[in-house]
């Protein structure tokens, strides 16, 4: 008989998890693995709330293993290190994201893309090495491979630190990789949430013009004045839309809902880039002609391997960026995720695993 | 009041011409301008039929002008140049494909991509700088502003060559631009038609194993035997593209059908390229997950600029790339349109302008 996550390894450890497709999170004993040769066990501080965190703990992509403790934008500091760990000692600054385990061989793990390796283990609702669950950052404490363990820099603060670890990667990451991040470029940012924020921040770094699309003229102050980006469009509004067709270099679409792509394709110059980083459910339209007749593309992009994270938190380290967020005890949780699926934060929840886990 | 045809310029010049969305062809009595100080103006021996005539004279694409007289891969023999004109002299031999004009002045223009240009002039359906409207090679001769004109290299049979104006460089261009022509990569080609089987043919040269993929079993020892292609997959068998999954560096999709794009994504590795080079009338369905999961790009290409197109049958001459064609006398063209309807061409009608183009 397989047995209880308390039972599975030698250290005991305490978190929130989802029981059911109910996804209402509540108090939850397992254990973590002693620290290994490799790994780096740190005591967690903040966990930010990624959108996946909700699609996990409700089913929604139908891979969810129960109890699922989500979480993958986790800081702490660490406690212990095993023998053969080099980046880290006690008392470091440590986070991890989205992935814990790849399998070192694949032409992308050999190419630093562990996010694309097809045997990636994520930080969640995956099965570790071992056999056993994998559970996140909603949690005490975390055991981790080095490798899988990202070293912040100390002028940032934590809390705003944590969401960078996924919402942070996962915009920078395409900015990088399709060249969107030449001074003097122009780039789309589609809809103004967690993801939306962080792309408008580290495209502002990189120097280039960044113009907000979103369906709420209420976000163009916040956009403009707050964020800083250059411009702002009403993706609903015809005119403004069109005043600006062909002007892009690239854009980051950050929407999981269902949303027509033609004004974006219409938005981007001539082998201008569309960018999904969004995840919506069904297929989208894709109109083939406005793809054609500009050489056009649109793309895919998933987090980032971990040389890159690691590039991009110390890029954030030299920029001072890091994410807005709203910081709230544990068991304000599940009143968060209510107010998740309303979009109904600016732009990122974050735990204060550190000041608020308290064992049952 | 607007001149007539025949009357519009003061060369006589004769063609066969749709005059309705019928798209039947009759013999037409039109003109052509003088050869201009940068023109050229050659004798047209054959003229393939590429799809997009067939769409054009029946205005499926909805921007047809009637006369239409189609043809954009037109080769012939120069029989004079304008004082200005470098790269040519009477009895050189020649090529037109898809464009006559365009901006010079813009981004794309200087880059070569006059394809791409905003104020693009086609060989056919458009109106040309004068205001007059252009006509295509399934005529007697063509007057060409020397930019837009491509030498043939001596080697060529011009039958064979004609196809490559517009089905050629449809296909090496976005091979080229996209990376896809390494020796050693994985290269599928969707659809065996006029573009799939030149896809096929450059992709070999470039030393990149092909597999094409068909809706027709049939085509499968034309395509390995007769064409070279490496292996074969029968779209529609489940268990063979199952079995092909994530092999692939790039695809070439030449069908203008409506058909699923989720099996392609999937035979793409990690970060290959779905390129469409057909143009579908309505969208098609996009799934944005495989994408994400693999930084996976769908993008689209349309013929090429003029530099490379030079490029293009440059190369072609090196390694004695020509189409497969039926070569067809002129009073033959509605049948042959009828025929490729039904897709019933190995694999490109070529008209015989030269002998068999005769004045009523």
């Amino acid at each position: 008989m397989a047995k209880s996550p308390e039972q599975q390894h030698p250290v005991q450890a305490f978190g929130w998890a989802a029981r059911d497709t109910s996804g209402v999170l509540s108090p939850f004993k397992f254990s973590r693995r002693a620290t290994g040769d490799k790994d780096v066990t740190f005591k967690v501080l903040y966990c930010g709330i990624c959108h996946s965190d909700l699609h996990q703990i409700k089913n929604e992509w139908g891979f969810t293993n129960y109890p699922c403790l989500p979480g993958h934008e986790i800081v702490g500091v660490v406690t212990e290190v095993g023998n053969e760990v080099k980046k880290f000692k006690a008392g470091d600054r440590v986070g991890v994201g989205c992935l814990v385990g790849s399998c070192h061989n694949c032409e992308d793990c050999s190419n630093n893309l562990e996010n694309y390796c097809p045997k990636l283990i994520f930080t969640y609702c995956s099965t570790y090495f071992d056999g056993t669950p994998t559970y996140g950052g909603y949690s005490d404490l975390m055991v981790v491979d080095e490798h899988f363990a990202i070293a912040i820099p100390e002028n940032l603060p934590l809390d705003g630190c944590a969401p960078l670890l996924c919402a942070g990667i996962t915009t920078y990451s395409p900015l990088r990789h399709f060249g969107l991040d030449k001074p003097g470029m122009h780039v789309g940012v589609v809809g103004l949430g967690g993801l939306g924020h962080a792309a408008v921040k580290f495209a502002k770094a990189f120097g280039v013009k960044v113009t907000v699309i979103s369906t709420s003229p209420g976000k163009k102050q916040e956009a403009t004045e707050r964020l800083g980006a250059d411009s702002f469009l009403v993706s609903r509004d015809h005119a403004q839309m069109q005043a600006a067709m062909g002007t892009m270099d690239g854009i980051i679409d950050t929407v999981s809902a269902q949303h027509p792509l033609l004004p974006l394709i219409g938005l981007l110059k001539s082998h201008g880039k569309l960018v999904m980083v969004g995840a919506p459910e069904k297929p989208l339209e894709l109109p083939v002609f406005p793809l054609l007749m500009g050489r056009k593309i649109v793309a895919g992009s998933c987090i980032g391997g971990i040389k890159e994270t690691q590039e991009m938190i110390d890029f954030a380290g030299k920029h001072n960026i890091t994410a807005d967020i709203e910081l709230i005890p544990m068991d304000y949780v599940n009143t968060a995720m209510e107010r998740l699926v309303k979009a109904d934060v600016r732009y990122r929840f974050v735990i204060d695993i550190g000041n608020t886990l308290k064992a049952a």
